[in-house]
């Protein structure tokens, strides 16, 4: 059974083989034991060193265990995870387990006797255990891999299957049920392949990036600035606990009545004429110092009543009524990111070759398969480059990661055939070595203004965005491979898309695929700055934000291009998925934010 | 001069070698040109690729230049890049332009010859050049590396150095008012070599998680819970949004006044009468049908006016005055996370051994070098591991880090040492090759408190929570290398940490390095569904919104641990930088969100 390999030798193990005991080792290569500053030494600390511990786990993964297969009969291991079946066989003499610990989609067969542990404890699904055994070849003949015989029950968790929400076997809750125990739904074979290819994918992609000498830039997740001009964006303030907290303190301290301050101010009154009254009277320095003295603590007073007056309940507003956000964390609004590109693209002109792959959000009210308020985009940005040099690095991204999966991912790829979609294999090989299609956003217009034998519910013409039906249309039917369309009408596109020579298409392009359509949105940016500023005036967007983004035009400016991928399009594409809620660990869509 | 090595051939490059032309190596590899759909061949498509768009740029990274030296010498080149100084020589006849890509910390140097291109354009610091060009072997006897001879200037970007915010030469900008032009700040070589590092330290957490069998799972940025149940908190809202937009909407079209709400209802009845009158008097089916169709239009007319008419301005409340969440876009309130660790808990008692990178978030108004609104955090968690697991995994992955920055980082780390902290290698050196000392929280009190030649500002006693001064006294001048600190009191520590069998300490740890103390907080987390129930409620947290956490425990629980490595102050450590707020890219800090 082929299974994704580790790139290199693991450098710490949890085998106790790979990780000596620390006490031994730690002694063995320890520098002579330094004084302590105060003439202590440090012997003292030394000789205790974790003896008050516990001794670390040696556990063994499971995929370890089925990879070395029959080489490793007879050694004893530790191993630890979750049952999947278990059931009591030879009238409740030995038990079968079948364990899970998530480093792989196979399960190691467990076999335990009663006279090792109480079976009953052991059998339901759910159960948690981690036994000590010896690896035992399988029964001659059969196609079985390893199996452990258990010498040792270590731990256990138990599981009362009446109320446990994920039940055994075939009674399957569907996809949708799952997401109302999103804290327990990684524990089912479907969300674990789902999160073992997610990792891979994530792994790939840094990896492709660093092997063609990009660097990692963690663009900010709260923005003062608005990618697109035109996004529905998360607000991030601390406006309501401000509010909250004033409220409370002014419940357990009342802000002062109009009459405590008057009060107050009488008695800065009669301080001040104690004053006057010594200083005429010629009273001694110590006494008139005295006097001062409480005039002032009387006036500091009254400030501090003023002061305390002016604090009201609710959200802190200006004096025409709007919200005061100068009062606010940031001391302005402050949103939630789109995109990192307007702030990658500052590394870009700088660094040359630069990406960033980080969250994003859109405060869209989408109900939709396809949509979440929080996703994972991976944008890279690259300094002289045009578009062809975009598409190209798209095209070998996006083939990089088909080509990794079905190295890396066979087993998981696998389950998602057998249980979600039969092509998501073929899928990933025709991507894979297939070199895409590009054409321009003209031509793939005739090509489907020329479809006679299917419906499109949006009538396509020169200067509509591509629906998600024509775009499938090209990649599915037309060219059955992935498509790369160019060159779009300006008036549908972004103000940073450069402007073609024709002054009607920008040079964007986006990656279409079998499945779920566009993947992968990039453009050459602008990179002349009257162009750009006359862009921004024509999408009536003010130009005093983007001055910062007008620099990178007004010093040293470049050609440059970049593309934005959306990371679970990306997993809906190689797995097959038909719901983007499934393959993020905690979907976020409105109304909805478990956990 | 050794630079940083790329892991595996580049699979994609920028130079024309690598990168076949498009065309030839699509008709090359291109399947049999399939028929569409509609009966049209693709021909006319294929035929037409890209030939309407510039070719792909052809540059070689500087990098590669330097890196290959005098092999290459004869080799044409493309090259780009800014230039850090250029100075024209030889009366003007020819001018040196060094030259950065950002691909490392050197700069290439560029000979322009007047003749080529005019030398004034070209020598202004920040200019952008991309350039055709021989290299060539650094004169004999000199100890330079290779230079590029170029024979075509194929485009500039100029600098008004009169306006340009980064001045040439010496006179340099200081760390604080670079902040100020955040966008900018990547061109200079400190910002330049802290990026490289940052990219490199993150790559070496991918490939140490990786190589050892842990998932990368991402937690959500947007949350419902509170993971230290104390934490300052950002809201994420639509709520002024969603006001702003109501307020607009009643200015445009204002709500309807009672008498319009009245005179519609009047209709409502004059409609009304006029069925009755018809039904009474036996009209046509379709006069009666055709009059009650006009009631039911008034009838909804007035149900919308009195949806209208309950639009108000501002932000909505509840009837008791408070705000009225369940508007909000998740129904409920929602913050920014502080930590992944709770959720990333769920994977890990799914799939063993997980770990999340992302952004996490404090709204503190900390205005310190070490405190940032918004900072990365490196979460692994570990399933069937106790305390001295998570001592050994943490100590592995920073000696990994640091052993990963010796290999790749070297260049930029000398630049560290000539400029900012002249021990920063050999810090590394230390950490990477001398295995931590461990000492119990109470031990390492008993040495505080004997030491006789420092005055610390807080007193030492049992209970405290060690500050920075003391954390540093331990590892800078008691060791002089790495501490991890483990087991302190429970009353300074987070409800989720195991209880240990004395009732009064829990099995937490803390790893202390040189120059930054603290660099990695982590414990074995408390298993047991009684403890940690009763650990919620002495800590006054209610039980309910932690029920999917205790569910954790209450199905199949295992013992598990795990920590976190705040990103930045990983780079602090390694750098020797001062300030947290230059060392990542977009610094978020009180009253400021630049970009």
């Amino acid at each position: 059974m082929p299974r994704s390999q580790t790139l290199s030798p693991p450098l710490l193990s949890v085998t106790p083989s790979a990780l000596p005991p620390p006490p031994p080792a730690r002694t063995k290569h320890q520098p002579p034991i330094p004084m302590a500053a105060d003439g202590a030494t440090v012997a003292m600390a030394a000789a205790s060193l974790c003896d008050d511990l516990e001794p670390a786990t040696e556990r063994t993964r499971i995929r370890d265990v089925l990879d070395a297969g029959a080489a490793r009969a007879g050694d004893r291991v530790v191993v630890g995870g979750w049952v999947r079946t278990g059931r009591e066989q030879g009238k409740g003499s030995f038990a079968f387990l079948e364990l899970s610990d998530g480093s792989c989609a196979s399960t190691l067969q467990v076999i335990v006797d009663a006279a090792v542990h109480p079976l009953a404890r052991l059998t339901a699904t759910g159960t948690s255990v981690l036994v000590e055994g010896e690896i035992k070849e399988p029964p001659e003949g059969t196609k079985q891999n390893v199996e452990l015989k258990v010498s040792r029950v270590l731990e256990v968790g138990v599981v009362d299957a009446a109320i446990y929400p994920l039940p055994k076997g075939k009674v399957k809750l569907t996809l949708e049920k799952l997401r109302d125990v999103v804290h327990l739904r990684s524990r089912t074979n479907t969300i674990g392949a789902i999160a073992r290819i997610r990792h891979q994918l994530a792994f790939a992609t840094h990896r492709f990036f660093d092997d063609n000498g990009f660097l990692y830039v963690h663009t900010p997740i709260i923005t003062t600035s608005d990618c697109e001009g035109a996004g529905e964006m998360f607000q991030v303030t601390t406006l309501f606990t401000q509010a909250e907290k004033t409220e409370k303190e002014l419940k357990e301290n009342p802000a002062p009545s109009c009459s405590e301050i008057e009060a107050a101010k009488v008695l800065v009154k009669e301080k001040g004429d104690a004053v006057a009254h010594l200083k005429a009277a010629k009273a001694s320095k110590q006494d008139i110092s005295a006097a001062v003295d409480e005039l002032n603590r009387a006036k500091d007073n009254v400030s501090k009543l003023e002061e305390r007056s002016k604090l009201k309940p609710g959200i802190p507003c200006t004096d025409d009524g709007s919200i005061a956000f100068e009062n606010d964390f940031f001391k302005r609004q402050a949103f939630l990111t789109v995109s990192g590109q307007l702030q990658v693209e500052t590394y870009a002109c700088a660094l040359s070759s630069v990406y960033t792959f980080g969250p994003t959000f859109r405060a869209e009210n989408s109900h939709t398969s396809r949509h979440l308020a929080e996703f994972w985009m991976v944008e890279p940005e690259i300094a002289f480059a045009n578009l062809q040099d975009d598409m190209n690095c798209a095209e070998k991204y996006v083939q990089y990661l088909c080509k990794w999966l079905l190295d890396h991912c066979r087993e998981d790829m696998e389950f998602m055939v057998k249980n979600y979609d039969k092509s998501a294999i073929e899928r990933l090989e025709l991507v894979s070595s297939t070199p895409f299609v590009r054409i321009s956003y003209t031509k793939a217009v005739e090509l489907l203004k020329n479809v006679t034998n299917k419906k499109f519910d949006a009538k396509v013409e020169w200067g509509i965005d591509l629906a998600s039906e024509h775009e499938r249309y090209l990649t599915e039917d037309i060219f059955k491979k992935p498509v790369i369309v160019y060159n779009y009408p300006k008036g549908i596109k972004a103000f940073y898309m450069r402007l073609n020579d024709d002054d009607k298409t920008v040079a964007a392009m986006d990656v279409l695929v079998p499945k779920v359509g566009e993947l992968i949105g990039g453009s050459q940016r602008e990179e002349r700055l009257d162009v750009l500023k006359q862009r921004l005036l024509d999408a009536d967007l003010p130009l005093e934000p983007y001055e910062w983004y007008l620099d990178l035009r007004r010093f040293g400016s470049v050609k440059h291009a970049g593309f934005g991928l959306g990371f679970e399009r990306m997993i809906l594409f190689a797995t097959g998925m038909e719901n983007i809620r499934d393959v993020i660990p905690f979907p976020r869509y409105p109304g909805r934010a478990d956990l």
